[in-house]
């Protein structure tokens, strides 16, 4: 089974990549997975920058931290393929996990966030462990949606052997470190982000600069300029991860 | 000019493959700077490590948040090429920036380290304006020791076409982002860790995993595995920046 | 000479409690300010909330991190007493201090913020000892605006002696520890909240709740009940600091 | 029953204040609690602190944050009555809550640690809905050990009308807002700490003030002048709670 997962789709220029390049590659993967926390104009996933996704040929969207900026998301959460974090208190609406098939396998797939510099969810460890006791499929997939570096590694080892990959996403900036850990599982820290990458992790330059340098609160507005698509490439087989590399794409 | 600039080096594994692989490509490089905060058994730098890194070929030595975890540091900070971030107060033993020549031609380096998910030091925009306004030289490198990317991503473009590159350290991961930003600066979220990558951050997985799994305080332990090697190498000509991209070496 | 301070006025309850009391005592007092950063629906000071403070007896209203709020208070900064944390960055609107004269002696009020669990603004002590050095007057007040415990009573003994009195505000609660320092300055950690304390820090209790409860975005309301009237009230005579102690009244 | 909660005891000026008190009033208490966190020169509580404690007249000593700053603490967490936070994971030594009896009448004790500004621990709210579903007793008094008011008094809202007294801890300034809320709860913010006031929170001036003046990290010392007895009384009477207040003695 081949899955490209799609790290977090920013705003018009990350649709616009994903819109553009994913139709010429979509058939040699057999599941594709995006993360469209950032979808609407920096801000959630609404139902247009949903549809694009989907038309483009993304199988399943995942949320983050963003999931709840634009109100629509509360029907997508409802009716179609679409994942929040799984660690959200019991009762929020939608759910953390997704079974998907292909070519008679299954893969699970979960999101977790992560509480380092974050808000204070549920335990994500426990959270994991209760949920990977009750679903079973042929591959699992987790995506962490974090901040810092070191609890996403304790995650990955913490699920190292159990699961068949980890994937990291939330920073915006791929990482070089796709790797196999000592029990098997595939890790990378970080996907990367799909848009605009001459920006402030997807935010225009002047704007997200003059936070900084003003301490004051200053409008959002994305990025414009040309977009990189990237994404990371797992192939498993046999029940296991056999290879995880980045996949990148640049606009013409 | 070709510079090297070398990744958190983490422990004794970091500094065993230093001392293994950097004298081999030494001679490849006018200048070799490596970021020492955690060489000394992951908390900051002693004696012993700082000559580990320079018999190996080390030029200069920088650090980080954790440049005052060992009390030896002062006497470094005093004597030798050790720089520490630019943004400490007014007072700080050390200094945050230092001159480097090679073939003719000068390299300005300064540190300093981000307030997000940070401790408040001063304010590292204007603390930089101030320094280049007063310190010229041929070529311009900044190292910016931060959490969040968004940080990093605002320093690189504040300084954008007023120095010649800007390298991030801290999350001891590497980042697949090295590029040229728009008015000419080389750019590279973090450079990531010299170390043991079947880690966490470095440390030893069971007890810095127990941390997240217990939420009490547990010992640090440095991993003890086969090291990487991580670096960025730069590529400096007429004034300008020419080319950036990661160096990895992994022990055998 | 005799001043109020009057806590962080919380929305309506707030302005209508400050409205009701503080003209029958205004003639008891020299000089009365107020932390105007929540007068407007909580959100910042606008000219109606202004309006209504001054025409109760207000002399000068401080803002803190709530001040860019609202938008009319970039022209109240302009034009009106009104005083914004002075370890904003250099160019920020406004200004962080104000000389009030009364009965022929003179009153400097600076607010400087904190930055623990709080923004990176500049260093508040080294600010401060900037402006002391140029600014003289009969007393000195120093409000700090500011979320740690630690870090008020850090700047509190670091004037110690230096000025009169450096009151604390932003938590919304008053704390029972109005005292003199060893060297004479008269000091209380918070002043508290002039507003509705049947609440959640002058939230409504419901959608404040819903917050913690479910860990998503809810919106903002300020609370309705009947309000509280926290200030401290200051005695200051012969160019020192001779009482402090809280001043509560509550509507009936 | 009338109840003495004793606020965070801090080091030997706090254990002295407590020894040389305490039992000049022990009885017109049926019960006395203390936080003991910071008995152990402020980090944690050993044998002989505890010991101190309650030969002065405590029933139960109560934790936090600070609970295993000292590894004496497991001891006594197994054999003595101890409570640490009830909202560590699963598994953590200790418990989290205590049955004490007087008079015929049971009071039941339970500590909560909040999760804004402070570590991740698991949800305190659900939390408490679990332990009160099924422990029951005459009293119920939650402690809540936490930095930010809002959590706290989000805390005290969700409970109120369902335990009969909610006191925080830990910013070690005593708050003057103890109050009946509106379904019956008496509440206060923050209890105060038991110690030095002379001080940063119970830490040594010098020392402490220096890691805010130079960012660099500094041997923590307990303050050691004339100390303060801060604590909260409660009476209780027929399931209900009749008044709180604060009790305060200083040394002579
Ligand atoms: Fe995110
Ligand atoms: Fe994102
Ligand atoms: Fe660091
Ligand atoms: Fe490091
Ligand atoms: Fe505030
Ligand atoms: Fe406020
Ligand atoms: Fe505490
Ligand atoms: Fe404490």
């Amino acid at each position: 089974m081949r899955v490209l997962f799609i790290g977090d789709v920013m705003a018009e220029p990350g649709l616009r990549v994903v819109s553009l390049h994913l139709p010429d590659i979509r058939d040699q993967y057999d599941l594709v997975i995006a993360n469209g926390e950032n979808a609407a104009k920096g801000k959630g996933l609404d139902r247009r920058s949903y549809r694009i996704l989907r038309e483009a040929g993304v199988d399943l969207v995942s949320l983050g931290n963003h999931a709840w900026d634009h109100k629509e998301v509360y029907e997508l959460l409802e009716r179609e393929p679409v994942v929040r974090a799984l660690n959200y208190p019991p009762g929020t609406p939608g759910r953390g996990w997704w079974r998907l098939d292909a070519g008679g396998e299954s893969l699970l797939f979960v999101q977790v966030m992560g509480r380092v510099f974050m808000d204070p969810l549920d335990d994500p460890f426990r959270t994991l462990d209760a949920l990977l006791a009750q679903e079973k499929a042929d591959y699992v997939l987790v995506e962490v949606h974090a901040e810092a570096t070191s609890e996403k590694m304790a995650l990955a080892h913490y699920l190292d052997g159990r699961v068949t990959a980890v994937l990291g996403t939330h920073t915006h900036v791929p990482t070089l470190d796709a790797m196999r850990l000592p029990k098997g599982t595939l890790y990378q820290t970080d996907v990367g982000m799909t848009g605009t990458y001459a920006s402030i992790i997807g935010g225009e330059v002047e704007t997200f600069l003059a936070r900084f340098l003003t301490g004051r609160p200053q409008p959002f507005r994305a990025a414009q300029g040309r977009a990189r698509f990237h994404a990371t490439e797992l192939v498993l087989e046999g029940g296991k991860g056999v290879s995880i590399g980045p996949y990148v794409w640049e606009e013409p």
